[in-house]
C-alpha cells in the first residue's frame, strides 16, 4: 500500500545528513564535554562548535544559545524563568489563547499556583494577533508576553517582528517586559534572526525539523534576566544542568542549518503543493471550511473543519488508506475536547469537532496530493453517513 | 599511542548492541507515540515495550517508570515534584553531604527560597550512612529523604535496603516520608530492586551506562505524591511533558537490560582489576591514601588522595600519556574547589586538592592496569618535585 506521511508538524523523520553528523558522537567520541581530558575535550569542541552554528543562524551570540531537552523544556525554561526572575517588577503575562500547551499549560500554572495575573488575546477567525492588540494588553507590570511564531496547528503566522518592535518601542530597552516566541514551527520556512524579530527569547525543538527528538534550544538574549528551572552541575551556565548530549546538539546544529539553507526553495515548492491540496478537497467535499490565515500560513501547513464529522474517525480512515494525518497537536491527543486553537478562532464547536490537519514536508510530492485527494472525499462521505452529528441529513 | 579510558563514572560509550536498537527509531519509525496513525503507534508500541523492560528490570510496573533527560532531570523531578505535592505534611528533608550536585543543590534551592528545613547527614571517613543515623534524624515534618545508591566520585555502596526498611519500620506504609535514591552509578553492578530497596523515588541515567545520553529514568512508586516540574501536553500521565524520545527510551532500556543481565561476571572482574590498581599505586606510590570503603564500594571505583599535589594537574599529565582520569565529578569540573565528597569524608583539605578517580569499564584489561601502574608513579614524583603546596620537601 502506498504511504503518505502528511504529519510533519508532529515530528518529522531524522535528515540522513543529521544522523551521520551525530554517529561519531553516539559511537566514537563520546566523552563528556565536563571531562579535562583528551576525549572529554573533543566532546566540548563538538559541542561549541554546534552552538556557534546555532549562532550564527539566528544572529545572535554563542552564549546566547542554551540546549535543551526540547520544546516543551525550552518553552518552562522561558516562561517559568523570566517569571520567577522578574516577578519583582510585576506579575502579569501577556499570551494567546492558542499557544502550544507547553507555553499555555505552564503560564496557567503560573496563574493558578504562583499568583500571577495572565491576559489571554483572542486570535481573529485567521488566527491571527495584531501587535496593537498586545500594546492595548500591556500594563506597568507586565513582564512577560509569550507568543507564537507560527500556530502548530492552523499554521497561521503571527507577525512577531512588528510585535517585538511595538513592545520595545513602548516601553523603551530597559523597562520592556521579556518577550519570547514558541517558534518550533518556523525553522523551515520562516526568518529566524532574533535582531530582525526582536524576541529576547526563542524556542526551537529538532523533532519537528528533521532532527534528533530530545533535544531543543532556547535562546536567552544577553541580559534577560531568567532563572534555572532545574538544578545541578555548572553546566551551560548553571541554566541546565546535566550532562551534555553532544551527538543530539551536533544533530539539532545540522538539522537547524539544513533546514534554513533550504527555506525558500522548500517554502516555494511546498506552498504550490498545499494550495493544490486546499482546493482540491475544498472542491471536491462541500460543507468544508479552510481553518488559518489564506496567505499568512505555514507552507506545510492544510487545515479544515468537515461539518458533521469526527476529526479522530477521519484520522484512523484514512490511517487504513495509508494517509497519516491529524486532528490537530498530537500532545493533545488524547483528549477527545475539540481542538482549543480552532475554538480560539471562533469557530462553532461543532466545526471544530471535525477538524482535520494535514502537514506537508520534504518528501511529500505532487502524486502524494493526488493520492490524498482521490481517498479523501469518499472517507468523508462515508462517514457523514454514519455519523450520529450529522444535522444535514 | 595507547588510549586507556578510565573515567567511565563521567560518561561510558554507546554499546553497539544498544545502537542497533535506536537506530530503527532514529532512521525509519520515527513517529510520534501520541499520533493515533500507523507510524504513531509503531512509536507507541516501542515505547510502551521499553517501558515494560525497564519496569521487569527493577521489580516495578510499567505505570511507574518514567523516561526523563537525564539523571539531573530525574534528581529535580524527584525531589522538587515530592516536596511540592507533600509540603502540607511539613517541611523537613533529609539528605547527606556528598549527594551528587544534581541532588544537593535541588535540596539547597528548596531551602534557600522556599522555605525548607534540611538535614545534610555527615558520611563516616569510609563513606557510610547508616540506618541509625537517618533515623536519628527523623523529625514528625520529615517528608522527603534522599540518599545516593552509590557514591561517584569515592564508589562507596550505601546500605539503601536497610534504610528504606527503617524507615518503613518507624513511621508505617502510610505515614512515612518519600524515599528517594539516585542510583546512576548503580545498574552495572547493583540490584535494582525497588522492593528490596525500599524505595519510593529512584534515578537512573543511560549515558553512565553504555547507553545514550540524554535519557534518564525517574521510578515513582504507586501512590507517591509528586508533582511535575514542566507542563505542556499529556504525556507520560502529564508528570513529564513533550514529545517522547523514542530511540532514547529503546536504547535506555536496552542499556540497563545488558548491564543487568552481566553485572555479578562484570563485577567480578572488575574488582579484582580495581583491586589490583589499588594496591599497586600504594606500593608504587608513597603519601598516598584511599578515599571510600575498602569492601563497600563499586567494582569500578578507585579513588586516590596524592598529598602534596593538585588532582587536576596529575589529570593533564595524565592525559598526555593517554590515560584519561578525572578528579572527582566531571559536574564540577569548572570549579577549583576540592571535591565536596573528600571534605564530607572528613579528609583535611590538601588531600581532597590531591584526589584523582579512575573509574573502570568493560572496556578495561589487565593491560590498561598495568600501563597505569608504569606511568603513574613518575608522574606523581614529577609533579611532587614542582609542587609549590609540597610542605614534605
Amino acid at each position: 500500500m502506498k504511504e503518505v506521511y502528511l504529519d510533519h508538524a508532529a515530528t518529522s523523520p531524522l535528515d540522513l545528513q543529521v544522523f551521520e553528523a551525530m554517529k561519531p558522537y553516539l559511537t566514537e567520541d563520546f566523552g563528556n564535554p565536563s571531562s579535562f581530558h583528551t576525549p572529554g575535550k573533543k566532546g566540548k569542541d563538538a559541542m561549541d562548535q554546534a552552538r556557534e552554528t546555532v549562532a550564527k543562524i539566528l544572529e545572535a551570540r554563542a552564549s546566547e544559545i542554551i540546549f535543551t531537552s526540547g520544546g516543551t523544556e525550552s518553552d518552562n525554561l522561558a516562561i517559568l524563568g523570566a517569571a520567577w526572575a522578574n516577578q519583582d517588577q510585576g506579575k502579569h503575562i501577556i499570551t494567546t489563547k492558542f499557544e502550544h500547551h507547553a507555553v499555555l499549560e505552564t503560564i496557567q500554572y503560573l496563574e493558578r499556583e504562583q499568583g500571577f495575573e495572565v491576559t489571554y488575546l483572542t486570535p481573529d477567525a485567521d488566527g491571527l494577533i495584531t501587535a496593537e492588540q498586545v500594546m492595548a494588553a500591556m500594563r506597568p507590570n507586565t513582564i512577560l508576553v509569550s507568543i507564537m511564531y507560527a500556530n502548530n496547528e492552523i499554521g497561521t503566522i503571527l507577525p512577531i517582528a512588528e510585535i517585538g518592535k511595538a513592545i520595545v518601542k513602548l516601553r523603551g530597552e530597559k523597562a520592556r517586559p521579556v518577550f519570547h516566541t514558541d517558534a518550533c514551527q518556523a525553522p523551515e520556512y520562516l526568518d529566524l534572526s532574533v535582531e530582525k524579530l526582536h524576541v529576547d527569547l526563542m524556542t526551537l525543538n529538532g523533532g519537528k525539523i528533521y532532527g534528533p527528538k530530545g533535544v531543543g534550544v532556547l535562546y536567552i538574549r544577553k541580559g534577560t534576566k531568567i532563572k534555572p528551572i532545574m538544578h545541578g552541575g555548572h553546566q551551560q551556565k548553571g541554566l541546565r544542568p546535566g550532562t551534555e548530549n553532544v551527538a543530539g546538539f551536533v544533530g539539532m546544529a545540522k538539522a537547524l542549518e539544513i533546514a534554513q539553507k533550504n527555506k525558500q526553495k522548500e517554502s516555494a515548492r511546498l506552498v504550490k503543493l498545499r494550495d493544490q491540496l486546499m482546493a482540491g478537497i475544498q472542491k471536491r467535499v462541500p460543507k468544508t471550511y479552510i481553518n488559518g490565515h489564506a496567505i499568512k500560513r505555514l507552507p506545510n501547513n492544510v487545515n479544515l473543519s468537515f461539518l458533521d464529522i469526527e476529526g479522530e474517525a477521519l484520522v484512523l480512515y484514512l490511517d487504513a488508506q495509508g494517509i497519516y494525518a491529524s486532528t490537530g497537536s498530537a500532545c493533545t491527543s488524547a483528549s477527545l475536547d475539540p481542538s482549543h486553537v480552532i475554538v480560539a478562532t471562533g469557530r462553532p464547536f461543532e466545526e471544530a469537532h471535525g477538524s482535520l490537519r494535514f502537514s506537508l514536508g520534504r518528501s511529500t510530492t505532487e502524486a502524494d496530493i493526488n493520492y490524498v485527494l482521490e481517498k479523501l472525499p469518499p472517507l468523508v462521505e462515508k462517514l457523514r453517513e454514519i455519523s450520529p452529528v450529522n444535522l444535514s441529513k
